[in-house]
């Protein structure tokens, strides 16, 4: 199978379908003015050389700028969005040369109203394209209609909208993620039937359309594989981090015999540095997400398992397939699920060790 | 964290400098006549400001034409070799502006001569650069002992030979593969301490220096923690493959009890048909690779789990460090492991679903 490839000159293509240089260059840019049988012999010749017009050169000419917004939750230096941030710093860095600039908002993932106040800061400035981690259906949706009225693309990052779909969506399916965390756990726990589901709360809200479908999807397989397990929940109150230890403590007093535990936030190291710090070592604990914290406790083997989800190829990637349909005219893909990434002590050293960031 | 990074300038980077812009010009393409302290004042201003010269507006410039020579084993269409000659492809799409090409010869695993016939032919075409997949360590050597007499640069993919470092590696760590495998295998084994490996020879070869170091990782590991656990052995003929299953059943039937194995090659799947036509359900089985008859073995519940490990993207990969360094002068990684993957029937739907061919 060897392969040389020659550098395919319009000319070239010109000869083959046999019509003028022009009428491949117009099909070649979507113009009018080419007869139906001189754009289908055109195109069955692009297609048989697997043609691919110089994009570089053409965007590199243009002197437009874009601008994008993204609209994310709030969160600390160090947490799961800070990942997807540095890859949208990485897809800025790699597309340089193309004039494009992104300014972010954030609003808080426990009050809805702060999303609508964001998303209409986004509208006033009126950006060429926007990428959105979406919050509960209702608010995000009034935020993409008026993206749809004013004809600016977007993007979905972390969960998905499906009935409202946007240019792109980059995230994991979370439902099956939750799924396949329940073999690993049950793998882990067995032949024991008890287990406990630790969230991060506040006046009822969850914060993420993502954790929540994880346990729906955690809980179809142990419906359809362990039936009989005993699933506890034990609800931390995300407002008060300091009184975290006291209601694990009470949780673990109460439930000596549970040994198993997941979390579907990005804080499994709660736990983790719990049970280090209570010297409890035969806890068998699975979270999500390479946070610092977390892969500490992976590594002190208060952890056992964490999944990952590829955050700054989530970020990274929506800059890009904007750049893609804004700049260099090229399809994009709809729907872009993301692994679901097993990680453990043995093999987390090796995890995106060659990452998309050197892929340019 | 806004980010609004403005098109820099060589003139701008001139006057934060205090320097001409001839000099800018000369640090940032090496060249002497620039006194240490102006060197010093323009690196400094350019690392402040994250300068990234177009690479693509002069490379696009130049008419060089670049001949890349890869050295892989011989390999029957599908096998996992297939992938790596995809990523190559993907790599020759993704960089045809720069007038590459790719003249691909293979060797015969089993027979050391083969290679160095091979190797030959490419030392005579004097390529501009080369991708190689060792054989045994001699052989190798010779091959690119050669290529650094002619100062031809060269990639290793699949093992490396650390004692003569290449421009880059790309591939596995096989024997922390072994080692995480053998932990994955023990989790479905559990409390039976009783496994078999199996393996394809011919005379006494096993074809590869990876299938070699994950059987030590996995060695490894099981001393670790399991250093009671029997380890049987089942040496099939890569020679012939009639004769597969008959061997199966003699192992099978004087060793019932044993219901857990594991494959260091990417034939997995001649076990999972096996078991698959005897009706085997009850044997826990992992094995490498993607390739379609694994994972079709998956998906009927005869594999157990998959490690994966990326080989379009070392394809893609090596091509890619071939033209950074020789066409836009960038730095190459040295070593770049690639990520151990655990694939089973709840994830593997998802896995590369946004590939690093969709990253240019």
């Amino acid at each position: 199978m060897n392969k040389l490839p020659e550098r395919i000159r319009i000319k070239d293509i010109a000869r083959l379908a046999d019509v003028s240089v022009g009428t491949v260059d117009r099909v070649l840019h979507g113009r009018s003015g080419v007869s139906e049988a001189s754009r289908k012999r055109v195109e069955e010749i692009l297609k048989q050389l697997d043609y691919q017009p110089n994009m570089y050169a053409s965007a590199l000419a243009s002197n437009k700028k874009y601008i994008f917004c993204c609209l994310l939750p709030q969160h600390l230096e160090g947490d799961y969005w800070t990942a997807v941030e540095n890859g949208i710093s990485n897809a800025l860095r790699a597309f340089s040369d193309f004039h494009i600039s992104v300014k972010t908002f954030y609003y808080d993932p426990y009050d809805y109203d702060s999303f609508a106040t964001e998303a209409n800061h986004i509208i006033e400035i009126n950006p060429d394209g926007v990428m959105v981690a979406p919050t509960i259906e209702s608010y995000t949706e009034d935020f993409i209609t008026q993206l749809n009225d004013k004809l600016i693309p977007y993007i979905y990052i972390d969960s998905n909208l499906k009935k409202l779909p946007g240019l792109a969506f980059y995230g994991q399916n979370s439902r099956q993620s939750g799924y396949f965390a329940a073999r690993m756990l049950m793998l882990l726990a067995a032949p024991k039937e008890e287990l406990v589901i630790i969230r991060k709360i506040h006046q009822g809200i969850v914060g993420s359309n993502q954790q929540e479908n994880r346990e729906k999807g955690f809980r179809k397989y142990m419906q359809e594989f362990h039936p009989n397990c005993k699933i506890y929940e034990l609800d931390l109150d995300a407002d008060s981090d300091d009184a975290d230890a006291k209601m694990i403590d009470e949780f673990m007093n109460q439930h000596p015999d549970i040994k198993s535990g997941i979390t579907f936030n990005s804080k499994a190291y709660i736990i983790g540095e719990y049970l280090q710090s209570r010297g409890i070592k035969d806890f068998n604990l699975i979270g999500y997400d390479l946070l610092m914290r977390n892969v500490s406790c992976l590594r002190e083997g208060s952890i056992s398992f964490l999944i990952a989800q590829q955050p700054e190829m989530q970020g990274y990637s929506g800059i890009k397939a904007l750049c893609d349909f804004l700049i260099f005219k090229k399809e994009v893909k709809q729907l872009n699920y993301m692994p679901i990434d097993l990680l453990s002590i043995e093999n987390i050293n090796y995890y995106s060790s060659v990452s998309f960031a050197d892929m340019k």
